[in-house]
Parts: C-alpha cells; structure tokens; sequence
C-alpha cells in the first residue's frame, strides 16, 4: 500500500512486536491519531489565534492550559514547547553560553547536546561515567574543578542525561544539581528518555530546565518536545524580544527569540496534547514497564554468554547487552550470517534490531502487554536452542 | 467530535471556503494526510535509518531522493529540512552574524527574520519599501551606503522576502541580489509566500539561500520548511559538526550543527514529501489562482470606498484590502459591530476573516476552485447590498 509518490504505508508497529530502542515512546496513542487526522493542515492550531498572538496563549484548542498542565506535572514553573528536546537544548545554550565558554556534558551524552554547544560556540567537557557508567555528584565536583584549572572559571551550563542514550541507566541528576550550584551552573536534566515514561518532578531533582522529548517518550508526532524551566531560568531562556525596526519602529511584541516565536503550529502539537492525559497516566504505571524488561532480560540472561551491559536491575527499559559469546559465535557458521538473528526475530513477529546485530545491541520493552513481553522472551531462548546455545534453567 | 481530552476535532476547511491569508497554502493534500496516518509515530521515519546515520541519507522511505529532487526543483545545489521557515532563518544567522553585526531586512520583513537575527546578536536594518510598498534593488543600494556609514562596514546578511507577509506584494529579489553582491553580502530569499506556490529558481535570481514553508505553502503539517542553498554557501550552513568528547574523544560524524543533526523525524517530513508531487503540479497552474484572485478582487473593488492596498493587478492570491470606507461605515450602527462582516460571510459559508475586522485585513483565495472564488466574490457583493452600500456595475 502507498500513501503517495514512492512512499509505503508504515505498518511496523501494526504487523510487530517493536523493540527498537528509541521508537517505543513516540507512538502514537489513538487519541493522538484522531488528533493526527483532524488536525494535519500546516497552520490548524491558529484559527483562534488572538492577541497577544502567541501559540501558549491559543485556547482553542486548549494549548493554553497544556502548557500549564505540563508545567504543574513536572513540578516546573514555566513550559514551551519545542520541535524536538534538542531544539530545548539550543534554547538554553544560546542563552548561557558564549564563544569559548566551558560546558558540562557527560561521556554518555546525546550528540544533540554536544552539536548545541558547539552551535553556540562553547567548549563540551565530560564528566566521566563510572565503571558501572553511572555518572555521580562525585565526578561532577572533580570535573567543576578541573574545569576551572583549565579554563580560570567554572562551566556556565551543565546538559545531564536523568537516562542516558547509550545504556539507558539513571543518573543521580539531584545530586549532580546540587553539586553544580554550588558554583552557580544551571543544570539541564535531559528527560528525552523519562519524561514521559516515568514520573519526573523537576522541584525535587533541583534542577532549572527539564527538557523533553514528544516524539521519542510523549507519544508525539515527530518533532515534537517540551522545555520547562523554574521561574528564574523562564525569565531568562524565554525573555521577549527587543528588536526593533529602524525605520517602520516595528516592536514583535511578546514573541520569544531563543523559542523563534511560535514553535509548534499543529499536528505536532496537538498529537501532543491528545496523547498527554494518557501519558501523565502511563507514567504512574512504569512498575510494569520494568517488570516486562525483567520477563525479557531474565530469558536472555539464560543464554550462557549473553551479559548486560546497563546496570542490572534496570530502572529504565531501554537495555544495552552483549551477545559476543552467545548469538555472535552462531553468525560466524550461520549462513545468514550477522542478519541470522534479526531473521529469526522476524519470523517471530518482531522487529526493531539494528540488521546485522549479534554482538552488543540495544532494545527497548517500552509499552509491550505483559503477554508480549513473555512472547520476546520465549523468542530469544527459541532461537539460542534453535542455534545450538546452551540455555540455562 | 472530540479527538482527545478537550480538543475538538477541527473541521474549518472541509465546513468552510477559508479565506486566513496564512492556511490556504498549509492545507494538505489527500496523499499527504494518508501519510500522515501511516508515519504519525514519532520516530516513523527512522526504521530503515542506516549508515551514516543522518536524515537525508534515508532512502526508505525515499528521504535522500526528495532531498535531491526539491533541490533540482528550486534550482539551487543542496537542500535540507527544517522545523519552519524560521529554523531556517536562524541557522543561516548563526552561521554568518556576529554580535553587533547589521543584517538586512526590509521594512516589510516578517518578524521572525528579525527574531533570527536578534538571537545571533546582529542589529536589523530595514531596507524601506516605497510608496507602492515594494522592495526595490535602489532602496537596497541607498540602506548598505547607510549602513556603511553607520558601522563602518558593510552587513553581513540579507533577508529579502520574496512575497511579503503583509501586502503579498512581489519583490525583485534577483535585482536586489544583484546589488548585495556587489558587496558580497549573502542573500537570503525568503519564499515562505512563494515556494510551493508558485515557480521559484534559486539560479535565476542569483540567491544564496531559498528558505521555503511546508506548513504555509508546501501543503504539509507543521513545523516544517526547506532550506536550500547554493554548493558555496552550502558548505558553510550545512558544515558538519568539529566537536569532540575530550575524555571518549567521541566525534559525531556527519551531523551538521546548524541543523541541530536530524530535523524532521516523521509526519511532518513525510507529510512534505507525500504532498511534494502535487506541489510542484501546482506552481505551474499559478495563473488560475491569480485569475481566482481577480474575481474576488473586482467584486471587492465594485463596492464603493473599498480600496486595495497590495500591488494591483496582483501577482499573489495574498492580498490587503482597505474597507474602511464601505465595510466599517457598517459596523458603527450594526448590531453585531465590526463583528457583523465576519458572521455575515460564515453565514454564507466563508470563514477565515479576523473577527471583528472591518478596516484593513488580508485574505487569501489560494487553492480555491473556480466556482468557490465566484461564491466568494458574489458573497461579499451581496454582503454589502444587504447593508445598503453601494457596488458599481
């Protein structure tokens, strides 16, 4: 089936069992598909547009009241919405930081954290994962300092992952907060993989921005995000224009330059909104989320020689493991090769490995019924026996 | 209807002819909205993602090919998509303007080129339109000397709207192109009003940069634009990322830091693409929307003491009337006020009019059929006979 010039109809996550590591929170709720249809045309939030003109201000569609829904869910007191968590963390950066300025990422950063520093001309330094790659309060404050050897002055921003990308382990971004204001850094909690996902309360972490992502953890349309930030910080990042004609003496009234006045005009947004109550709710439900990822890590833990390689237990779903002395050592005589497991998953109804993996590899059981979690894991031991691995238990 | 908690489904254009000067061009196409139900997910884009990992490199669906084809389409060597027109605008002023730098805008500029400039810390100066409120390459020649005298050196960017946001009046791009050059200042057109509207070719009017809207003229959800450039200018807007981790040494490839790396992950890009062969269609059957806009304007134009005030004849469906001596002589004894011309034209099945607007206001007849701009002009003809105004012929 296609839906226009040389494009197939998606209907991955119809047909699958889905374990790609960073779709699973972006897809959409029904309420957010009816929202999708009714609401497609490039300019469809604006129709009740009215002075002082601006997106947060809209009431029909409530856009108004989700900015301040979101803002009282995560504890936060002023909220924008952005097309995608990076350009949150664009916002922020070219706000704090000016060419040459020292700023705090940490080595299991995003890249899109790395490309807002350098967009605004600033200097990544990363705080060290430990061995466990859990980045602590610890490594913060050793970092501060030598940070302020190499560059006479403290970092003037600090991007912290609450869950990283790479591993998807939980950081103690509370703690590293509070390390960070001692020496005056605001500190970003990148929420792209919680907010959303599980309960986040940005008062309680301390922190002055929490930035998240609508398209990888709110059931969002692409792309799609949130940047909250405390009143302080709001007054700061999300100050008004002053520009003004030289000649016409034109003033833009209350548009926000760092948000390029209004951000999110439509499907994105309101795909957004529809999902939220169902996200807010999901959210107090992450219990099931985590006990899913054990039914599936428990199975591939059974296969001798499989290892995780996120900390163990999980917090968060998204999982890195390594299956170098498990599923590898079958790719070498498989005659699929490197594509055998992926292969054999497909034939089970599941998709979302990256082609070709079988050494360390990352999924996500983010959203899956308790049925479809036991399915997975009866479908990683069903292919270790099928190729000769010895499963224990 | 609902669609979620609150949020009505919106119905304007498939209830209404919707005359708002802004959504006429942003309305999607049949195969757009199939594709916006297919990739709603928020991530849709990204399964068939694969080495070098970014964006326009996807071929499946063909991301890569209509890259390739919207560049070949404008006349200009490399294209990229971006979150809005606007996105657009800032990555270029990133890239070329310095704190205090002057940059060109005109004095009919939209604000969002003024935000773009704000945020990279340059200072705007208006090129002034003259009295038939049109950009010329003479003002443009005459504001540089100015601005030479005032900074001491010539600006170092021009944003030149190709249509105006607020009169949809016509600017010789090409011509003040030409005249920027000669001081090599790079030009940026801004054809928000325009790509997807009618034919626009980057070469031929020797720009720099073609910035365009998906959500306001390319019939795709929102945010979404283009930015196109030159193979020179290229190279600098779209240069990939120099930073690096100082303790993993981690680099990030080809993702380009004014692009934030990818930019649209899903329905919008999708929605774009899907609409993309009908767009091109369209701009070349532009003269039956001027013809449409005749009709409407000559109706307009028969009642006494209604004035045009875009360029006329005109050369885009946008377009700003004054009916403060017809339409307003109305509203001061009206019962329902300035508000009578807009309920009075809903009656008839036209939305779209600011509410309570009588004086000065825009509106668009793009994408109209024939029959629906006939239905137009004969509302407003016999909206003012209702009100005892007098219309000629």
């Amino acid at each position: 089936m296609r839906c226009g010039n040389g494009i197939e109809a998606r209907q991955v996550d119809e047909l699958f069992i889905n374990i790609d590591p960073i779709q699973a929170g972006g897809r959409l709720t029904a309420d957010a598909m009816k929202a999708v249809v009714a609401y497609g045309d490039g300019y469809s939030v604006c129709d009740n547009c009215r002075k002082p003109n601006r997106l947060d201000y809209i009431s029909k569609p409530p856009i108004a009241e989700f900015h301040k829904d979101v803002a009282a869910w995560l504890n936060m007191d002023a909220v924008r919405t952005v097309p995608g968590a990076r350009r949150g963390f664009q916002a922020i950066a070219q706000t704090y930081v000016n060419k040459g300025d020292p700023v705090l990422v940490t080595s299991l950063s995003h890249y899109t954290e790395f490309l807002a520093v350098e967009e605004a001309g600033g200097v990544a330094r990363e705080i060290a994962a430990n061995d466990r790659k859990i980045v602590t309060p610890e490594a913060t404050a050793a970092k501060i300092e030598e940070v302020k050897k190499e560059f006479g002055r403290a970092p003037v921003l600090a991007f912290i992952d609450q869950v990283d990308y790479q591993y998807g382990n939980m950081h103690d971004v509370g703690g590293i907060a509070r390390v960070a204001h001692q020496y005056d850094i605001p500190v970003v909690c990148n929420g792209a993989y919680t907010v959303g996902i599980l309960p986040v309360d940005g008062k309680a972490l301390g922190v002055d921005f929490v930035v998240g992502s609508g398209h990888k953890s709110m059931a969002a349309p692409a792309p799609s995000g949130i940047l909250a930030a405390t009143a302080e910080r709001g007054k700061e990042v999300f100050r008004t224009t002053l520009i003004e004609g030289d000649i016409t003496r034109r003033k833009f009234g209350i548009k926000e330059p760092e948000m390029m006045g209004c951000t999110l005009m439509g499907v994105t947004l309101v795909g957004m909104m529809a999902s939220f109550p169902h996200v807010k709710e999901r959210t107090k439900h992450f219990d099931r989320e985590l006990e899913n990822n054990r039914i599936v890590m428990e199975a591939l833990l059974s296969i001798e020689g499989t290892a995780c390689l996120s900390e163990y237990p999980r917090k968060h779903p998204m999982t890195r493991v390594d299956t170098t002395a498990s599923f590898d050592t079958v790719a070498a005589s498989h005659k699929k090769r490197g594509y055998f497991l992926q292969s054999a998953l497909e034939e089970k109804g599941v998709t979302g490995l990256i082609p070709g993996a079988t050494k360390v590899w990352k999924f996500n059981t983010y959203g899956m019924t308790r049925r479809q979690a036991g399915h997975l894991a009866d479908a990683f031991v069903a292919i270790a026996r099928e190729n000769g691995l010895a499963v224990r238990g």
